[in-house]
């Protein structure tokens, strides 16, 4: 492995992470790296070169999955950490990304204590940069992790278009994101994110322990309506299926103000209008809609308050309106002894740890499915997500480095014979 | 004069108006035929085929209009009669293309009769094609004919792009569209259109004889919010632009509702949404809104009603509204005499007429700003509009071409010395 004078320290993670942020970067701080584009290809490029640097392995499955492999134990199986650099169309420099460079380091200063021989490995060691998790290019999003668990078809993932009609294996193929990883054994993964939300913030605790994941519900709906001329055609005879979609936008927003104390999160942000002229009233309003909630009951009389307006607008606005659900999950676990390793890092650290849920979905909601896992969080200013000026102190997040080190240090010097699961062949 | 058997009979007319319907035909019935694409090239060609074997001669001006030209008068100025060949995206094949055909058809048998010493001619004649008057690829609408009067600059036309980029220049050469015709002595013009509402459907009444246009205001208006997490962001914390922009077109249906006889319609129908991703609220949404009435102080009260309701907007959600006046016009009068010469051929005819208001706008609302214009409808069946399923029925359809073709003959024939505008240079 080589070694640099302050290689693996804080200053070092927060020059490298500052190095990566320059690719792909934004006017306004952030970064636009949407999945296999040219910029996702060079941050990929920047990963390999630090982690091969530093003695790992750099190798790609057949989805695009990036890995940087460690051996340290002949044939014992991994134990995975990372989250993804891809990014929204402009996005803040964190999202993601912040993750796989705490991986990085977080498994290099591990791999240094087992070289020194102050820690005692059990398990292999793996960084991963997961293909696709933001979705905005190509759907669904956490793609790599869901073809990895087995979730997802590989073909289907790779069949899949963006907007311009580019396929997954055609996007990936011209940045040679694809390779020949086979299965890999796993005996755990471990996570860290920015929390995206303000409640770490409020409270001053330091370090989130994610728990279990909020259940979710997500649509997408057409109104179907008739074209006709926006000046001359009298009001009563429109099927206007702009106003139609536009009633469920506002209705959704009410739903949530409904439940004060805001167990329920939604939202309509993909809206696409046809033939979208200004002097056409629209005849098809395609859109999505987006129910979160930690509790399934808020959630299910959220989704029968949504199909009763539904029929409302339809009756009132002689319109049709199809709802389809596309994804659906309910409140689920993290693994308990994972939240109790990242509890005691926190108490060694001295840093205030706080058990929460979370709201978004992350590569880890795939993998807790299939191995034990560690989610953890660090502040976000303001709460502040998807967006250029999100943030988080220097401080915060070299305290998230320093925990994501402990926890991957505990899982790979666990005691006993691990358990492993291996992931599917996708040749 | 090339003539058949039936040249210029109700047979040829359906015959050859069906032919031209085949241009652009969509399945269910309608055409695409968007200015200056390859099927409105196609649609062009044919009509010059048409008019030129029968004498006309085929010019274009520098912005696309295209004119044939039967001189009967040595140095007289010209009677125009037309429409346009362009359409929405996908449209009903009535809307301006029967306005075209049927004036090519009045001026041959008008000329017809001017060969057989039934009809003297004081004045030229001259069918025209409008360039761009819908405006769906290239705003604004009624370009051509805004060109031709003067209304709008010949460059800045010229530099429009559509949402490909392409400009109006580049899209007129490559189908040969743009030619050197200069200005036109113009002594009055005539034109013929579906009426795009149910009113002489209803009334029994089977022209009307358009005396004035609705009052219209016309707006852009942003919502600016801030990019954020669909799912994990507390929706206290949200600033939604679609919310925001859904809240408008909600409350300017609510509005066309408040005056229940309907003095007002209102619309939005384009709207954009930026990210426009599944997982981040939007930041930007950029859509249009049409006010129209045939009273000025209702379009008024509208108008400060939504700048009310932006304003509460912006107060409850956070979110800034940007409202743009784009297009405003004032209710106008067609001449006394125009829509006297229309009701007399009516009475000729024995065809009921009704005096009307035209709400959508039209190239003679530019052309009457000039000379003096005759404006004149046949039913729609249902009102329906800018839609494929447009229809009128085919005794309509020739009941109009005969009320066009007596207009045109006493516009052509009348006593004294015509007053002549002159079109401007576009050299």
């Amino acid at each position: 492995m080589g070694q640099q004078g302050d290689d693996g320290s804080a200053e070092a993670f927060l020059r490298d992470f500052a190095q990566l942020s320059t690719i792909g970067a934004t006017p306004r701080g952030g970064v636009d790296r949407e999945a296999a584009t040219v910029r996702d290809g060079m941050a990929r490029a920047w990963l390999g070169g630090w982690l091969a640097s530093r003695g790992f392995a750099m190798r790609t499955d057949a989805v695009g999955n990036q890995f940087g492999l460690l051996d340290l134990v002949p044939g014992a199986p991994y134990v995975l950490a990372g989250s993804h650099l891809d990014s929204q169309p402009t996005a803040g420099r964190l999202d993601g990304a912040y993750g796989v460079v705490a991986a990085a380091f977080a498994a290099h200063r591990v791999a240094t204590g087992v070289a020194a021989g102050t820690t005692r490995a059990t398990r292999n060691l793996a960084v991963v940069n997961w293909f696709n998790e933001e979705g905005s290019r190509f759907g669904p999003s956490m793609m790599g992790s869901a073809v990895f668990t087995g979730r997802l078809g590989l073909d289907e993932a790779l069949a899949t278009t963006d907007p311009a009609g580019v396929s997954v294996r055609a996007a990936l193929d011209a940045i040679d994101g694809r390779g020949e990883q086979g299965p890999l054994p796993v005996a755990a993964y471990a996570e860290i994110h920015i929390e995206q939300g303000r409640e770490l913030e409020e409270t001053g605790d330091r370090i989130g322990v994610v728990t279990g994941t909020w259940a979710a519900r997500k649509f997408r709906f057409r109104v179907l309506g008739e074209q006709s001329h926006t000046g001359s055609t009298r009001m009563v005879d429109r099927r206007d299926a702009l106003l139609g979609a536009s009633l469920l936008v506002v209705e959704a927003r009410s739903l949530a103000d409904r439940f004060a104390d805001g167990p329920l999160h939604t939202a309509v942000s993909q809206l696409d209008v046809r033939p979208n002229s200004p002097v056409v009233v629209a005849s098809e309003v395609r859109a999505n809609l987006d129910l979160r909630s930690p509790d399934p009951a808020v959630l299910d009389a959220a989704v029968e308050r949504v199909r009763a307006v539904a029929a409302r607008v339809e009756a009132e606005h002689g319109v049709r309106v199809e709802l389809e659900l596309t994804h659906s999950w309910d409140r689920q676990d993290y693994q308990d002894d994972c939240v109790a390793v990242s509890e005691r890092v926190c108490a060694e650290l001295g840093l205030a740890a706080r058990r929460m849920l979370t709201v978004a979905g992350h590569d880890s909601t795939n993998m807790k499915d299939v191995v034990p896992t560690a989610m953890l969080f660090v502040p976000s200013r303001e709460g502040i997500s998807h967006n250029e000026r999100e943030d988080t102190a220097p401080e915060d997040l070299v305290a998230g480095v320093d925990v994501l080190t402990g926890v991957v240090r505990e899982l790979v010097s666990a005691p006993g014979t691990p358990a492993a699961w291996t992931s599917p062949s996708l040749g």
